[in-house]
Parts: C-alpha cells; structure tokens; sequence
C-alpha cells in the first residue's frame, strides 16, 4: 500500500527543486510581496488525522477558496434559491470577465468567478449589517475548521478595497439589474474580508473536511450539508473551480477543486480526502502552478481520480 | 441492496407517464419525424452482463455521443499530439458557436463541440480517403461495442450534408486559421457519416464499456486506451459532454456524461457501470431531457456519483 | 427659394399628428414621467436668426447631447490627448455595453457612448474639485447659447445618481485599467450633472452655432475651437453621434447629429445651419423617433445633406 | 485659387519619399508579390476633366472597392428590398469577423464588410449563373468608367477562391441562417471575380463620378442612381468605408471612401470630385498607408471635407 506520508514528502522534497514555480500575484502589494518559493501541503483524512509536508504551518491569503465556504453558508442559509441569484455552469472566461455577465443580464455564471461570488455575498448579507455578515463568514470557517485562531488580515482587505476596482465594476454592473441588493461598498467590503482570511494548509484541509464526507464533518459529528449538497459541491468545484483552467484541472488531476490567488487550492477526493496545497506562484490562467502539479502527482500516486475505478 | 433490474423498470414506467419530454431536434427532417414518445435505458457492469428497460433495442442516430469514440480513436493514433488541434476546456456557449473560434483563432476549446469533433476527425483522415476514415471509425465502434450489425443510415448522413452550412462555416473557419488540412467537404462527409452511425442503448453501453474500466474491455480483455487515458476522457465528458448544459449535468447527475441530439447519452460510472440512455426529446440546450432525469434518479439510486463517498 | 419657417411649421404640425411617437426613457424617474406628446424645433442660422415651431421654448434634459460640448471643452483645454484616453470609432454595440471596454483593456471606442463621455469628465477634472468642474461646463455652455440662465435639474441629477450603477459599472472598469484618475464618484457627480442640464431647442441650436460656423462662433465673434477641430468634431457626430443608429442616421438625414435619452437631438449643416429637435419618445435604440423623421424631413427640403451636391 | 494638378504633384512627390508605406496584403500571393513602392493618384471634376499624377494609369486589383459598384447595381436591380438582407450600420469589428454575424442571426451589419458584400452578391445573382452575374457586375462597372477595357485578373480571382475559406465560413455562417440562397461556390465565384477587378486610378475616379455628381453620370448624362440614392450610397461609404478604421477616415479625411486590400480607395467630394488613390501598402486595420494620407491632404487643401462650411 502507497504510505501518504511518504509520497507527501517526496512532493515537497520535488517543489522545492522546480526553478520555474510561476508567478505572484500583482495586483495588490500584499500579496506581490509574498516570498514565490514557499510549498505547503496537507491531507485530511475521515478519521480526522492530518498528513503534512513543507510549509503546511505557515498562513496565506485564501482568497477564492473563501467561495467553497460562502457557497455552503448561503446554500445552508436560503437553500436552493440561490441558484436563482447564480449559475453553475463554467464560464469559458477569465475570473474577472464581464463580457458573459452583459449577455446573460446581470447572473453570473457560477459561484466561483468573482461576480457570482459577490453575488453571494449579498444573499448572506440580508438583514445583516456588513460587520455581522463578515463575524458569520469567519464563524462559519473557524466551526468547519474547528480553529478558532483563524483571523482576517485587515491590511490585506483594505489593499483589496483599494484596487477593487474590476470587483466595484462587477457589483455595479449586477446591481443595474437588480441582481445585488445591498448597498456596493457594504457587499464589498465583506466580500474583500472574505477573501483576506488567513489560513495555513492544516487548517484548510481540516475546513474542507466535510465535502469529502458526505456533507458531515467526521469528526465533530456535526451534519455541514446534506449529503446531495455536499456532491453537488464538489461538482461545481470540479466544472468551475480553476476560473478558464478547470477542464485543464479535471484533465490533469482529476479532483474537485477551488483555487485562490493567494496560491493556495483546496483539492476533494470524496470518501478518501481533504487536501489543500499551498504555493504563491501562479500560471497563466491564475491557478499556483506547483499547487496544481503536486496535485496531479498525489492523485495520481494515490489512485484519488473521481474518474478512475 | 438496491436491484438495478428493479431501479431500470421502475425509471422506464416513469419515463412513460411523463407529459413534457421535450422536443425532438428539427434541423435535419431525418431527426425531426422520429416519434417523441421513446425512452430506452442500458447498463453495461464491468462483468458484461448489461441491465435494460423501455425501448432499449431500438436503433436510433447517436449524433454526438459519436464524439467521444473518435476521440479515442485519434488519441489511439496520435497520442497527445491531439491537444495541440482541440483544447479541453469547457466553452461556455452553444455547440454550433463561432465566436470562441474567432477569439482564439480557429483552436476549438474541447473535442466534443461541433467544431472541435470536426478538428479530430481531420486528423483521424491523415493519409486517408474519406471512405477510408469512415470504415476505420465504424470498424472501431463495432469492436467497442463486440457487434458487427453497426450501420451508419445513410439517409441521415445525407440529409446532414444537405443542411450542414453551419457545421460548413465552422470547418472553413479553422482552416482559414490552418487547422483543418483537409478539404472541407472530404472532412465533414466523414464527420456527417460519423453522427449518423445507428445504435441502440445495449449496444451503445456496451461500447462504452472500457470507459468505467480502467481503459480495457474487460469482456474480450483487449486494452483500448491507457487506464490514464480513458480517466481523462471521463474528465472531458464531464466538464464538456453536455455543451452549455455541462455543468448542470455534473451537478444533477454526477457523472461523466456525453449526449447527441439524436437524444442518445452516454454516462460512466467508474468502476461501476456503462450507461446508455435514449429519449428524443431534448432540453433548451440541446440534451435529451427524459434521459437525463432517467440518469439522475439512477445515479442517485444506485448510489454512483463521482462526488460521493 | 424654399422658405424655411414654412418647413419647420408644417414639420411641426405632422409631428402633432403622428400617433406612435416612440417610448419615453424609463430608467429614472424624472425622464420617465416627461409627456411624450411634444415637440420642438429650432434653427439658428450663421446671422444669428433663429426659426422655430412647436414647443421650442420648452426646456428639456440634453442628457448625452452635452457630450459634444464637452469634447469641446476637453479638447480646448487638452488639445489631442485626449485621444489618447478615447477612441473616435463607432462602437456597432449600445450606448451602455461594457464588452468592447474589456476587449479594448479600458479604453472606450469614442466619446460619445457613456464610456467615452465618462473618460472626457475625468481628463476636464485635472486639478478640479467636482464643483469646479460642473461650473466649468456650465459656463462653457452658457458662453456657447450665449444665455446665463442655462441651469441644471438637481432632482434629475439626483435621479440618476441613485440610479447610475451601469454608468459606475463603466467607471470603475476603465479605472481597473488606469483610464479614469479621479475617484469614481467624483467623475460620476460631474457626469451626472452635465446630463441633467435644462435647455430648449433655442438655446441648443444656438450653442451648436459654432460647429455650423467653421469653429466660431459668428455673432459673438468668438473661435470656439479651431476650424479644422470643428470638423473632427462633427466627422465623430456623424460616425458616431447616435449610438448603434449612427449609420442609419447618416443614411435617413446626412447630417452630422447628437442625440441624448430625454429625446434631443442636435444636428448641424456645415455652414448652413444649427438645428436642434427635441420629442421624448425614443426608437430601438435610444435615439428620438419624431426628432429623427422632423431632421430628415428638413434636410431633405433643405438640401443640407452633407452627402448632396 | 488653389490649382489640383499642383497639389496632385506635390501630393505625388511627398508619397514618393515617404519611408514606411505600410504593408502590402499578404493572404493571396498575387496582392503579396506586388512592389510596395508605387502611387498614383487621380481626380475627376464634375466636367468630366481628369487630373492626376504618380502611378495613375496602372492597373491594380480594385478588391473592395468593388463593393460600391455592387451596392449601386443591387439597389438599382432590386430597391430598397436590398436592406432586408444587409444592414447599414458601422461593424466595430473587422472587416471578416464573424462574431457580429452570430449575435444578430446571419444579417451582416452593411455591405462593405465582407459578409455583407456576399450577401449583395447573392442578391443580384437572383435567376442568374454565376458567369452571368460576373457578365453583368462587370459591363456596369465597364458603363461607369466608360471604358470597356476593364478585365478581370483571373490569377487574382483563382488565387482568392484558393485561399478563400474565412470568406467561405461567412457565407455558409449566413446560409444556415437562410441569408444566402445561391450554392456557396456560386456565390464566392461571383464575388472573388469581382474583387478581381483591374482597374487604375483614372478609370476608377471616372467610374465613382456618379456619387460626386447627384447620382447621375454628368458626361453620358445617364442617370445611375437617384439623387437620393447616391446620397445615402455616399452616408454607407462614410461611416462603413473602411471597415473598424471609418471613424478615423471620417476624422481625418471628411469624405466618404471605400478602401480594398489592394490599395486603393474611392472618395466622393459631393459635387466636387470623384478621386481615386492607390498605394499598395496597408495600415493596421487593413486600409492603404499613403492613400489615406494622400487623401488627407488634397481634402485639407482643397477644403473639400464634407464637415466644413
């Protein structure tokens, strides 16, 4: 039998020799800071025990991961009217695009590129003041990661607003619609929150547990989702997780998955495991490069494809 | 244990006292007069034994689900140099549109759009006469599906020929961009014959069999494709088997998937099952509708999404 | 000789009888309760005469005809820099889409669609505060109709502040790409107040007196812009003027024009004539359905057709 | 007064000692092999009186500049049912995209792109062979230039008709939409003839004299078109002339023009000259370097931009 532990070392051991891991992500100074050559990684399995190797301790921005997390709170909170507010379907664009956003009027394709993240944002927000809405997103994060050092960077968040011009303009855009009720700014500002939230791979494959167990986390007990929920999840992540690289990811690795710009992805192999990888450098649809070939390379050494036997 | 016989007649009696089962495709007069009212399902077990109901021995036109067995075919013949004429991304838009063409310059996102199967056919012809490519593709179905009676109904491939301007347009279009070496109407004769092969659902399940086992046939033992290979198939159905309506399938059904408007799917469970399904009706987006509620409630009996446990 | 009052009286009496005057504006308020059973005509001559019929002293919102003033001003005050920020190409999409900005990385197609107009208000802002800036424009025109009682409606401005999110929609993109220096509701304010300025066909005509006048302005004596900028300005009117119906306009009227959403419309004969029409019913496309069939009605009778002998 | 031979020489001289003349067509090897280097200019004056200098009797391929005549012989052939088939609005895109084409269902955007030259192609070959048709658009190209020594460069046309599968995409793009009623080969037969066409700037200059002078050709005193016709003819050249470069003819030139990839352009001064320029090299956007500047110059100083007084 393969032993995880080893093949996570042996992982790390090869992301730490690769010359070219991609690069940072520009467009706040946060985040363009960020030493490229760190690698992380973690496996969560059902019963609870944790598998790391390399920089699995160290804290990042989660960035678009945060969109698994707010998903399963607003499907949790308003069921399946949320699909009326979003789509499920991929894109075929970049994660920032507005082209589809002025053909389809206002609905964003699916929860995963940033209008329909937004989009649910302002599901989660109603009757709630910003503030409440960002304490119920971290709440909701540190319960599934049963953590509860997990914080948001708040220089992150502002760095965010403060280039969050493509987002204003995504939000603004839905809202002439009327698909977005609240107020821009107000869904903004919980929005950039969201995604500046800290968390190191241990932490985000323990969150991420749930979606490889039937909707329950295994070792709390506690039921997240319905178990038809927790699927449906995972295929949303699998057709709309990478942005216009997730066929590329579904290809390669096989697995349902979210990445952020932050560089870190969080990868689900239902029944078998939670798995987040960490690395900042990215490729040229915005996905970190090393993060998406150790994944291919754990998959496939653990035999993990949704799509094999 | 759940009886598949059980959970097959029980979907076929359903599938009879449905009112709305869609619309039959109009744009060919062949596939406009074909009677609504049908439903058949198969399933092929890794074992051979197959499970059906309803009307599964009728024959009917397969259209696109042909796409997938070409594919295999020209990744059988050329290996991956495949990926550097069609990409394996979702599109985001209509089998039959132009626009992503243009935008990326006559390189189709994924082998199962019109012009996509239309750029894996031109390189299955290489060295070829169009007669040539049709036996060598009709020879290779037959041997998937171990049943030599497998027609191409020339009425239909005909008829396609006649009102195949739109498919033209798409063939034209990658060849100004150098994508198409071939003559255009030597190419779409062989892709027209292609969509107009005739099978049944038993038939149909039994070629995909090798799909939801590892690459092999594990009836006659012979190794179609690579395990890793035909892993990869199943991603691309299931990211891009159903068009615009791709995402939708993964989150309802859960399982790699790929649909004709000839209103035949075909769906792998892995491991598990070959699934053929047929009902003439289709959806908005161009699948067949019974036959994908037929899948959903299978694969949710059954218990065979790629999403769970 | 054709006698022109003769002309406007009995285009006005038509435009009385017409029973489908088009559908005023509804995405405020303040436009959509405007009657749309008016109409107004003015000509100002190059002597300064002015002729008129119908509801020529009524004031309306000039809404996007202010665009031309504007460009004026910019180009005054920022000579052909400005073309650095905005094209001077028809768009062949509606005045508000968002998808040629995001092909065209921020930079709108001309100034004239809200886009273009939008980037105009952020080069007049240079060194400005907001206020300043609305004076600024004010005053522009006001030299222009030669009236110092030309004013803005603060309620329609209001109105479409708390409705511009399509118009903030454009702003930010363009400021995603560095296209728009000053913070977004800055420029919008200014924007905003410039589309709510109040004249009648009188005054209107009279303000476009320079266009028709070799860039001088004839009674006052004074060069508003050079010759030769006069004429680019109205070669961008004619291109581009009406939004997605800028080709059928050249094509009814042949006279360079401006039309804005409160259903003005003004149209200069180079050399001969400064027309201005106002009716709030719109066509399809936004433009007024009266103000066009009154402006080819005169051109024709007139033979001012820029396209005739 | 200013003297026209005097500036048509200067004109002429200046072109020749300019270093960057742009690029010559590249997608056929008959336009790639012709010498860059070469310019002629010619102006016919309402008396008939022709003026010109630099290479003005060689004989180039008119290509789209064609499409004026076209448009002339359809509406004169079938009215104003020609619009029901092409529309008369600038594209915003170039002059073979498709994109346009998809969005509005097969109708092109106005009769100079290409798909909409096609598409007037189709009209006027109603009850006719295509040599017939090819028979007919040239006499009435020979009857415009008085001159019945214009040929077709059959090398042109076959080279075209080898290399012509963008343009045999559009056609069948508009056929599938039922926009085309010929056989696509027939179709694309007629039209590669046509933009075959040699002609040089003298006979091109006398065969556009109807548009400078009310429709009517002043030297035969055979009316071609309506007064009105050639009016709006004129208004569809200005704003869609030279494909997603018009506004920027119209902005510098003032005239309207058609360009073809040969070189050449045709540009009207109502009631002043008919001109005819070619230069082989091509700008950006597909349209002759040194022909647009040559005509910039002549309109500045012979004041004949359709915009001035």
């Amino acid at each position: 039998m393969t032993d995880l532990q080893e093949v996570l070392d042996e992982i790390a051991a090869e992301a730490a020799s690769v010359e070219d891991c991609g690069v940072v992500a520009q467009y706040i100074p946060e985040l363009a800071k960020v030493d490229a050559k760190q690698f992380g990684i973690a496996v969560t399995l059902p019963d609870g025990t944790v598998h790391s190797a390399g920089d699995s301790a160290t804290g990042f921005s989660i960035q678009s991961v945060s969109k698994v997390f707010t998903l399963a709170l607003a499907l949790g909170k308003l069921g399946d009217s949320v699909w009326s507010s979003v789509g499920r379907e991929p894109s075929g664009n970049p994660f920032n695009s507005i082209v589809q956003l002025e053909q389809e009027k206002g609905r964003p394709r699916n929860p995963f590129i940033n209008a329909g993240a937004i989009a649910v944002v302002d599901l989660i927000m109603a009757g709630h003041q910003p503030k409440e809405a960002i304490g119920e997103i971290i709440q909701f994060i540190r319960h599934l990661a049963d953590d509860d050092s997990i914080l948001i960077d708040e220089h992150v968040a502002r760095s965010e607003t403060a280039h969050g011009d493509r987002n204003a303009s995504l939000a603004h855009f839905m809202r002439s619609f009327g698909n977005i009720d609240h107020p821009v700014d107000h869904v903004l500002g919980v929005y950039f929150h969201q995604c500046a939230l800290v968390m190191n791979c241990r932490q985000l494959a323990r969150a991420g547990l749930f979606l490889a167990s039937q909707g329950r986390d295994p070792v709390t007990g506690a039921q997240v989702v319905s178990e038809q929920r927790a699927r449906r999840i995972n295929a949303i992540m699998l057709t709309c997780g990478h942005y216009d690289g997730s066929g590329e990811f579904a290809f390669r690795v096989g697995l349902p998955g979210k990445s952020g710009v932050g560089g870190g992805i969080l990868a689900i192999a239902p029944g078998k495991a939670s798995i987040a990888v960490w690395s900042p450098g990215l490729d040229r649809v915005g996905n970190s490069k090393l993060g998406t070939a150790a994944l291919e390379q754990l998959a496939r050494r653990m035999d993990w494809s949704v799509f094999g036997a």
